[in-house]
């Protein structure tokens, strides 16, 4: 019988250790050779799912983005339109262990991202899909007459996001001159300027 | 005679030799080696005024500071207020190519500077010193009464800040989804509900 085995999962183990490499020593220290070392795997087969270091970190940017993504579709839409946004807006936070390391990982993609087309398409695909969703939602608002006068819900998504990032990079470098509270502070206000 | 060496001017040469290997290649590539191939030193030369890569990346850091203070102090001040906040926002946003490349070398860094002390340091350093400048103004709007009730100087400035790297992030890696104009424009919507 043929050995079966579940390259999605392995995967995922490998995207991980790479996320623990990221957030402890920095994006440049994330080498196949490293990823091998933290995850127990050979170099050799570690370079069978992931011939370059740049695949490596776009499946752990990918993972992140689909982390974001499967949690926002847990949430319970029948919250309304506003406490929705700020559902959606309160996963991308960098609030808790998890959120911290999808977001700090994230935040050391971006100057990657930059550079690397291969990981600008990625990054692009994914805010597109974050934003998106945030789209959606305000669209269904503003035609449920939810939003003030002159809201633009696509202008306003992509306001949100860049709300967040900056958030998420500021508490990041200095959690305490923005604290988490801030954040949620600075979205609640946020939401008032969209939201009648 | 001795030779007279302009150590500074040698060190911004060499900073600047850094920007461009950012810029092109990405942060991790900005090595002792690749920054001496660039500037046309040898690495021996390089490593007496940059013992370390930090020490280089660092030191580029502190001059993007640097020509951003110099620029906000060259502003004419008697512009008003809400003005000079919009006069500093554009300064520090990635208008034209000079903003854009220190924009880009600003995000590139922070990655690092969440893992580096000694960068993290300085990242907090010229933070707080673009913050204070902002703080200043608002504090003499709020004084003169131009502030609408409720604004806190301390956090607008922090808000202000906030908002310029989320938008500088966007801009350089989706500049036509938003644009110059865009930020332009959500700059002044930020003062509108700062300033009466």
């Amino acid at each position: 019988m043929p050995k079966v085995v579940d390259h999605e999962e392995r995967r995922r183990e490998l995207a991980e250790a790479v996320w623990r490499i990221v957030q402890r020593d920095g994006i440049d220290h994330a080498s196949v050779r490293a990823v091998a070392a933290e995850s127990g795997w050979s170099s050799g087969s570690l370079r069978h799912y992931f011939p370059t270091q740049d695949s490596l970190l776009g499946f752990a940017m990918e993972l992140a983005y689909r982390r974001f993504i499967a949690r926002l579709e847990k949430i319970d839409t029948s919250v309304g339109n506003r406490e929705l946004v700020r559902a959606f807006a309160h996963e991308m936070l960098a609030l808790d262990d998890e959120r911290r390391v999808e977001a700090a990982v994230l935040l050391s993609f971006l100057p990657r991202a930059m550079v690397e087309p291969s990981l600008h398409e990625l990054e692009r695909y994914g805010t597109r899909e974050l934003y998106g969703e945030i789209a959606r939602v305000l669209t269904a608002a503003q035609e449920a007459g939810e939003l003030r006068d002159g809201v633009v819900p696509m202008k306003a998504a992509r306001r949100t996001i860049v709300l967040i990032d900056g958030l998420n990079i500021h508490h990041q470098l200095g959690p305490d001159e923005l604290t988490a509270e801030d954040m949620i502070e600075a979205v609640d206000e946020h939401l008032d300027r969209l939201f009648i």
